[in-house]
Order: C-alpha cells, then sequence, then structure tokens
C-alpha cells in the first residue's frame, strides 16, 4: 500500500459510514480468519461478527473521530488507531471508544480487517 | 508465537514495569524499522523513540491496565490493545490512555516492537 493514510482514511470513511447505518453492509471488509474482540468478547469469521455487529443495541449511530493515527505494519498492512465518541439516535450522551484495525491488501486492489479491537471508555 | 495471550501479558508486564520508572531500559524491544505514533507525533527507529519516550514531562508514573486485547496477527505477531491510566508521581489526577502495539518475534525467541501507537483521552 503505497500512500498508508490515504487508504487508511479512506477505509475509515467507508467503515463508519456503513457502522452508522447499516452494518450489514461491513460484510466483505472481513473474511473466515478476520478477529473482532468486541468489549473484551471475541469472534472469528465473517459471520459471527457480522451477527455481533448487526445485533448491538443501538441501531442508526453517529460515529465522530477525535483521533486517528496511522502506520504501516511489517506485513504490508496497516495499523490504525482511533478514538472518537459514539452519539446512538436517541440518546443524549456520547460513548466514548477506541478502536484498532489491521487491513491487509487483497489480490483485487482492496483490503480486508484482519484484527478489529473495540473498547468503549468509561468513566 | 504459540500463546499469544501469555506472550502479550509478559510484554505488558515487562513494558509497562520499565515505562514507569526507566524508560531508557525500553531500548532493546524497539529496532530500526519500529514506529512510534505519541499524541500524533511521528518517530521512527530505536533512538528517535527513545529519546521521546526519556524526554516526557513526568519521570515515574505509575500505570494501571483497564483493559487489554490481544490478537495474533496474520504476519506471525501479537496484537495488543490497551486503556488504563498513567498516574504521575505527585500528580494527583490519572491520565486516561490507550496504546496499541504490533510485536513481532526475532529469531532469539524475544520479540520486538514494530509499532506503538499511544493517545491520552482526553475529556
Amino acid at each position: 500500500m503505497a500512500n498508508p493514510e490515504a487508504v487508511g482514511t479512506a477505509f475509515l470513511d467507508y467503515f463508519y459510514g456503513l457502522f452508522a447505518t447499516n452494518r450489514a453492509g461491513l460484510a466483505s471488509l472481513y473474511q473466515e480468519s478476520s478477529l473482532l474482540t468486541f468489549e473484551g468478547a471475541k469472534f472469528q469469521g465473517q459471520q459471527n461478527i457480522i451477527q455481533k455487529l448487526t445485533t448491538m443495541p443501538f441501531q442508526n449511530v453517529a460515529v465522530q473521530r477525535d483521533t486517528v493515527d496511522i502506520q504501516p505494519s511489517i506485513s504490508g498492512g496497516i495499523l490504525i488507531f482511533v478514538t472518537g465518541k459514539l452519539m446512538p439516535e436517541g440518546e443524549n450522551m456520547p460513548l466514548k471508544f477506541s478502536q484498532a484495525f489491521h487491513l491487509m491488501p487483497t489480490p483485487s486492489n482492496s483490503f480486508v480487517v484482519t484484527n478489529d479491537m473495540f473498547r468503549l471508555n468509561y468513566g
């Protein structure tokens, strides 16, 4: 990936756009080896990950990115580290979160999420 | 790495032990290709990274890990994602932080930090 910053930013635009209103649409980003750790609970594979993402207690949610850090990984992928706020529709209090991704390129010049780790930052 | 959880936890014990009281001692964990993004500022290579880590505004600091997530990476390494609190000596207010690491094994059965991303979580 020639420009990790550009690729990573484009990924985040795409990812959080779907996360906000159509989480089932994220399926193509995950493969059978993909790992998600969501609030400490572990999920592997496209189907398990999408089932988790689509059965969260909120539906539509606005996502605000406060900080985004992007680095190339030694494996030819990209590491992305985000802090920000989720604002579920109809809720007044934003939920602070941190999230780390590892992306790997695919032969079709796209990328998949090999690793996804998400934490809400309480208190 | 047969057991990412065990290796990752041992790494964190070692890393934060030195981070707390002897950050110069972290040098052996970084190589010339290692990347650190600290509060958005980018550093590459052992010397630059250690210079940054040893010139932070606090010296001794207690580190409390609130959440630790560990996943194997597709490259044979380990991804670690930490949220917690820094308590600099003499300060009353803990500083909340998030940190992501990518570790790679070395031929000598040790590991190096290839990627390190650190953010304080304000407000």
